[in-house]
């Protein structure tokens, strides 16, 4: 597929928010061509995720406004800058919020995706490469989110954000796969590891921890107590593999407690997808001793602080936090498609409602209201 | 090798513990033939070992006097229970103060030694058959201690909580494998597991931590950072592989980033073997995100709350507690015995001083003067 727009400015619409917890407008914007090392992507469906609600909303953080938020999209290559070899046009990729150089030590170690140069920064709105946005309306920059700013139909990512991925994927669902559900999946499969017929709690059942569910089912766990404070969840939770359910409201005792009574001492695994400080702590403590291991996902408020007594430790219990469950974009996300291609992870079940891009802020409605788990936003409609 | 005294009571000497914080008296005392399911050894080297001096002094629990203290030693089977069939008279043997029911869950489990029915419990002074004493002067019940009581010529231990090892290992040196050697080697080893050419941190230089350090030696480790408030140890500590030393008193900086600077980010590995709560959070917040893994093997004071924040956890950090080393004493220790044979793992140099049993109570001297790491009990003399 030849490109000819290559090296040109593109105009497209995007939906660009101008103040924060206002309507995000589409307008008509310039993208610029990728500089070295990065790619222009044609989005053709982006989903919304809970973190872009809560950067629009900038309640909790300095706001960054004019912005393009999205994170979650799959597209195809348009063209690409300078030196970059693992992409050409018309390769039908992921975008991704955290990025993989292939360089740092973090790259080079099994165990991190915590890349040095890619790593999530929420509070930069520009390419690290020059400092600059890659977008504008008659010469007014407009900032970018996260590196990808996907409510766009043309996005500039830096390639190492960009997972090249099997072109028989459909992208209105694998576009998915860029956040949320990774984060969640991952948690379960890469970092928490259930072993068949096992036992396994996940705390918060909102997109990521259904994905967490998700992983515990396919990893052949033969029992997921899922954990949060509306009941109502439980019943979509059991498409999910999701076998009991807890309000904690409903118990007068903490919840590791109600969990290690149902369970002969404790859950083999956990995963806490909430970011409550509660649900941490009581995550950490439902898991059985001598082999227990609890997974951090969701994240609290950042001076809610993390207690326990170390006996809890000392008896042979195991706490670890994951980052996007662990995966490295670039290497590890073709296989993920894999798996969906096998039927082996579902990804419809998660997939709760689909708008056209005209029509982006109800996808926030229906977020803001709870009635989503993912909205499919379709760029060309 | 028949034993005549099977079956029979036999008289010999014990150090006896008649009261809090006062030197052990040296008794004839009888010790009664073992029941179904226990072992009788004939004890010929034992140890002493912190947690010994600690149930001594009897300043943080209930006291429970008279009593026969003594946890580390290497013996000789004298006689069996019924229905005993790992064990035979003329076996050497390592008593443990856990042990392997081989049955139970945590038995079953392959990252388990938390033996549900021979767990540690340090407050029964009795054996868990019959809730008796099978010690006695003169008819009066003499307790035991995490049922071991190895100093006595003779003791009853419960044959799940005895290893039977290679019969050339000296036992004179082996003996210090039952409980403080096995721990920090077994933490590091078998729980932190650090890569040829990593970095470790150790905090707390005493038998524990040194045997911690000797796992990273074995294990290949770069760099061994022993972190103690006496520096006076670090000499001591080269011999056991220790490369660079903190003391947190020489800086102004919290230890965690005072190893943050000097190693690009954090260790690869820290294991905790001082028991300070200070510590226990140091050790956790100095390993490198992405990949750092904690080990805590000291026991705090049980009302010392650890606490960090949870961003700590989800940049990829692991902490996790182990007991004993996360050794099956039954299934595990003739491997480690058979190390020492090898020359693998080095004991000679745990061992600072040798006594004979009469003079047991210079052993006590040694090691509350922090003088001593290893004293050897020698029984016959």
């Amino acid at each position: 597929m030849s490109s000819n727009t290559a090296g040109q400015i593109i105009k497209c619409r995007a939906a660009v928010a101008w103040e924060a917890g206002k309507p995000l407008v589409i307008e008509e914007v310039e993208v610029a061509p990728p500089q070295a090392g990065e790619v222009r992507l044609k989005i053709l469906f982006t989903s919304l995720c809970h973190t872009d609600v809560y950067f629009w909303e900038a309640k909790g953080q300095t706001p960054l406004f004019p912005r393009i938020f999205g994170h979650e999209a799959g597209g195809i290559v348009e063209s690409v800058g300078e030196g970059v070899t693992h992409l050409k046009p018309g390769d039908h990729a992921l975008p991704v919020f955290t990025g993989e150089c292939g360089e740092c030590p973090h790259c080079n170690s099994e165990e991190s995706n915590l890349c040095d140069l890619l790593r999530i920064n929420t509070d930069r709105g520009v390419m690290i490469n020059d400092n600059k946005c890659r977008f504008s309306i008659k010469g007014q920059p407009i900032h970018h989110f996260v590196g990808t700013s996907t409510f766009s139909e043309y996005t500039v990512v830096h390639a190492g954000c960009v997972a090249k991925i099997n072109p028989d994927a459909p992208l209105d669902k694998v576009c998915i796969l860029s956040c949320g559900v990774c984060t969640g999946f991952g948690a379960t499969v890469n970092v928490a590891k259930p072993k068949p017929g096992s036992s396994v709690a996940i705390f918060g059942l909102g997109a990521v921890g259904l994905a967490a569910a998700e992983g515990a089912r396919v990893s052949g766990a033969s029992r997921i107590i899922g954990v949060d404070l509306f009941s109502s969840r439980f019943e979509l939770a059991k498409k999910f593999g999701v076998t009991d359910f807890i309000n904690p409201k409903d118990h007068e005792k903490p919840v590791q407690q109600v969990i290690a009574e149902m369970t002969n001492g404790g859950v083999d695994r956990a995963v806490e997808c909430s970011g409550s400080i509660q649900a941490i702590i009581s995550a950490f403590e439902c898991v059985h001793d001598g082999w227990g291991v609890a997974v951090l996902v969701g994240i609290p408020n950042k001076d809610d602080a993390f207690k326990t007594l170390p006996i809890n430790f000392l008896n042979e219990r195991t706490l670890k936090g994951t980052f996007y469950g662990n995966f490295k974009p670039r290497t590890d996300l073709p296989n993920v498609v894999e798996k969906y291609m096998k039927g082996e992870l579902e990804l419809e079940k998660f997939i709760t409602h689909t708008v056209p891009f005209s029509e982006i802020n109800k996808a926030f409605d229906y977020m803001l209201k709870g009635e989503s788990i993912r909205c499919i936003i379709k760029m060309e409609e």
